[in-house]
């Protein structure tokens, strides 16, 4: 199949998009939510379709809870919409107050969108409505990707708000449905270049490292995690067990879940006899350092070995070691952390100010779970991912990090000297 | 040569200046200004080694311009690190205002160092100077690998300059200087990935390629320029003409020179006759469209073929074109333009208005030649770079393109339901 046509007229609708007013998206995103909420019988029907046809091929149940659309879920994605038509229009906004050595001279810094988005993404349906929206937001055309799991829910999704969307203004072409099940598909959209301004690979480490090495296209990947939650010698306990057991065991399998606990050696006693049972009790495996060994003596908690401050267990397994320090602890988590999100639970502020001064990590928290970093939870509306890079995106990301910005100069004839 | 405990060392001081106040780093960057001010007999002397040697092997003029360091140009380097000291810091600063979804959590998006960044150049020594500062001003250690042809130059710029920080209290081996006149030494920095988290380049196209290819840490390139002038319809005659002329000819070999002239046809008979005369006068090699030599007449005005558009001269060379209206020169510059810098000159506040929200370029101009676009005219002190990519920093690169964010959240037991 030949995406070409389609990714033109994606970039030719980026131009259109990019000079919308706030108030034009906004009218075409609230027409978008109310459809899909007009449609969710509609929706429902197309989701049962997929999901009858992943319990025949025997998709895990994790995978197959993902896939699933409910009334509830429905209501989020709409609800999702309207949270992001509240935030501030990102285009236009001045980055950066620049003073010019010239006085009769003037540049601005401004946000403008960087033009066509593709999002390659798997189960979840409501990344096709999240991923579309952001990027009309942010004034950015889509192309979009699904997983061949759940292609009758997001082509369904895709034409009701692509349908509403047209009516209330928004341009032909700005949201692109990959309409294939065939993984060449991605291979075609890597070699149309000149159409994509950025790749979003939303799935797993494989196909990220694919992507990164099969294209001329920027990649932002949505990073895994080995996120950390050190306990200090001066907390709240009961603060602590609680931030502990919602990290480890809320949900597991997600990236800002943590993998490792470092427990100052001065709370050890009091401290780690509590979490093991509640852990125990909730059927995670443990895995401790000779010292969380000797303090709870329970012959269920496993040795740790050095592999185990390295692993991104992402289920209910947790390595737990007693550290000295404070500075043990950051130590620890700059060395074997994957920078993603790492947590303090203190009640020393000025412990808490060099733990997150010092844990170079794209969020550091202090007495909040680490599952707290999301885009929802931050502000962002619906997030697009989490970076673990660096470079133009940390952390949760939202209309922001789907911008890049222009120099816009005005003088009166001036030149270099 | 094994650079790896350098570029450890390096690792270790980031760690230290990330937490270093404003007034310790521009306390640093004094002492640096004043050593160089000091030291101008000095590095006359070691510059004239450099130069004795590249006028034996025969380099360009050009080249040899560019190595030459004078006392005026050491004060140069000393006046950049004066107006950096007088730029806020940006370690620390606010990125966002993050409204999250529970009143009893903060968020907050702040800018943090990157950590470590490498710079790989050529010729000019000031370079050496320039990006030790900024990087310092934003508390990043940085690894400098300038080219053989200065290599006298640069080592006595970075002992003064290392020196005098670490008096004043600079951490030990946060300006690392690759002592080595061997290529080969580029390949071997580029394998030491787990220490260096940035490499900008500012070389040959060849050689930004190369480090592309063969590195794992993130690249932000030095763009290449194909800018454009266009000349609006209603404009003022002679400042189209001045700013034409210094637009092309003031230094033709650089990234934000003008490579293509596009005019108005309802302008074209005044305009065309004088820039032309103009550009023959000062040697510039004209490569005109029908039109242009129809109008013109002058049989020195060559003939602009297709690959005319998409060419970079870099030197005393323009092609011309007369187009039959705005859109037609926004859809020319954005089909052949490099998104470097394009500017219009008009006293249509529209027709300016249209121009810079339609074309798409890192910095879009109004009755300003496109040699302006440059960090330390923008006000951002000395610039490290252009960058003609969409992605972290777009234009001209100052402080604020290296660093990086970070979330930092405090809460009060707040868990994920």
């Amino acid at each position: 199949m030949d995406f070409s046509t389609q990714l033109s007229a994606a970039k030719q609708a980026s131009k259109h998009l990019g000079l919308l007013t706030p108030k034009q998206k906004n009218d075409i995103l609230k027409a978008m939510a109310q459809a899909l909420a007009d449609s969710t019988d509609k929706i429902l029907f197309h989701n049962s379709i997929d999901i009858e046809a992943a319990k025949q091929s025997k998709i895990s149940p994790a995978l197959l809870d993902r896939l699933t659309l409910t009334k509830e879920r429905i209501k989020d994605m709409v609800d999702s919409i309207e949270k992001l038509i509240l935030l501030p229009d990102p285009i236009g906004q001045e980055v950066e107050k620049l003073k010019p050595q010239e006085e009769n001279l003037s540049v601005k810094k401004i946000r403008v969108p960087l033009g066509v988005i593709a999002i390659i993404y798997e189960a979840r349906p409501n990344v096709s409505v999240d991923a579309a929206s952001l990027c009309l937001k942010s004034g950015n055309a889509v192309v979009l990707k699904g997983g061949s799991e759940a292609i009758e829910s997001n082509r369904v999704l895709v034409q009701i708000i692509y349908e509403a969307g047209i009516k209330a203004g928004l341009p032909e072409g700005a949201i692109c449905f990959i309409d294939s099940i065939d993984r060449s598909a991605v291979n075609e959209l890597l070699a149309l270049d000149k159409f994509i301004d950025l790749i979003i690979p939303r799935g797993s480490h494989d196909l990220v490292t694919f992507i990164k090495k099969n294209s001329l296209i920027p990649v932002l990947s949505h990073g895994s995690g080995l996120c950390h939650l050190y306990i200090d010698k001066s907390c709240d306990l009961d603060l602590a067990i609680k931030i502990a057991v919602n990290a480890k065991c809320q949900r597991p399998g997600v990236c800002n879940a943590i993998e490792t606990l470092l427990v100052h050696k001065d709370i050890a006693d009091k401290f780690l006899p509590i979490i093991c049972n509640e852990y125990l009790k909730r059927g995670v495996i443990i895995k401790g350092d000779e010292q969380v060994r000797h303090t709870v003596a329970n012959s269920k908690i496993q040795e740790a070995v050095e592999e185990d401050w390295a692993a991104e267990y992402h289920d209910l397994v947790i390595s737990i070691k007693v550290v000295d320090s404070l500075e043990e602890a950051i130590d620890h988590i700059n060395k074997y952390g994957s920078q993603h999100t790492d947590a303090i639970v203190t009640n020393d502020k000025v412990a808490a100010e060099i733990f997150v001064a010092e844990v170079d990590s794209a969020a550091v928290m202090v007495n909040v779970s680490t599952r707290l970093h999301d885009g929802s939870v931050f502000g962002l509306g619906s997030e697009i991912g989490i970076s673990t890079q660096k470079l133009h995106a940390r952390g949760a990301m939202g209309i922001q990090e789907l911008t890049t910005t222009k120099y816009i100069v005005y003088g009166n004839g001036n030149v270099r000297k």
